[in-house]
């Protein structure tokens, strides 16, 4: 999408460790104007998926989720992330290792909102090694549900988180597509 | 605003230790044309304000303070929660409490995204005791910035937050305003 790929070759900031920084319109500041075409175009690529709800992670995937929502009439379910594994009944949960923080976190959602009947369409901020897509597609599974795509609004190709999705038969989708990166030079697909 | 208060009634729960549970539409899973609507009540009642951004909290603050972004054609900060003090420069910091979960967090900012020029409209899920508006307010008041006004989306009016807010001479304003709740029952002022 290119309103996405001008605005990292804009204001995103390649840094030490294979990190991208876009916190100044997607992550800390939201463009809010921005994330709403994202959202749109989404909508667009998965119209006829048959979703019945959106599935994220907090925090950085909300608002990406959020738009997205609006632009298919879909509710948005909002994984929690807990450093303990001292959880109650009533969730579903899975482990994800952050690659940005290096931490390990559980992903949690409760069984209320996610059942059998519940085609899912999952939307992330980043899909890198496919860690946290991974945890996502787990609540997923647990559930019974079925995934029906998996969105990221960036994804760093060469960290292989794609094919691990693949794999499972879930069509990728992401806005910006970096093949690669170093300090003051990003290459889209 | 009455389409939230009708909401609450039908599916919010109160349960012990005076929280509300509203995470089927508010915080968890996201009712997003519900929340859409939320933000388009806030930028009726803050459509002179002169704001220039939008300051919440993640992650539950996230989705209604968009919303407001979105119809008010203003960008989000999200203040980002640490557990540790252990910070880098660049920052502003403010530590809260969270009545909910009984734990002391910091609140920070970038300093690159919240200056002197800016007029800040905070925007939160709930507004009880306090805390976190005034964790908010000092990251406003580090930066030098106006606060013109503070939104909750629930406001549970015997906590007494909103005159910590008021006697700084902001104006506090909540799309649903509890007076009184017990369990089967809540009273909205």
């Amino acid at each position: 999408m290119k309103l996405l790929e001008d605005k990292i070759l804009k204001d995103g900031k390649v840094l030490a460790g294979d990190i991208l920084k876009v916190d100044g319109f997607l992550n800390h500041r939201l463009d809010t104007a921005l994330i709403t075409e994202l959202g749109k175009d989404v909508a667009k690529q998965f119209a006829k998926c048959g979703a019945s709800l959106i599935l994220t992670v907090e925090s950085s995937g909300i608002s990406i989720a959020f738009a997205a929502g609006q632009a298919m009439g879909l509710p948005v379910l909002v994984a929690k992330k807990h450093k303990s594994q001292n959880i109650s009944d009533g969730v579903y949960t899975a482990s994800v290792f952050s690659f940005t923080h290096k931490t390990e976190n559980t992903v949690l959602v409760s069984k209320e909102y996610l059942s059998a009947a519940d085609k899912v369409l999952i939307v992330d901020d980043f899909l890198a090694s496919g860690n946290a897509a991974m945890g996502l597609l787990s609540l997923v599974e647990q559930a019974g549900a079925e995934a029906v795509g998996f969105v990221a609004a960036i994804e760093k190709m060469h960290q292989g988180g794609r094919a691990l999705i693949e794999e499972k038969g879930i069509k990728v989708y992401s806005l910006a597509c970096i093949k690669e990166m170093r300090a003051g030079e990003i290459i889209f697909n």
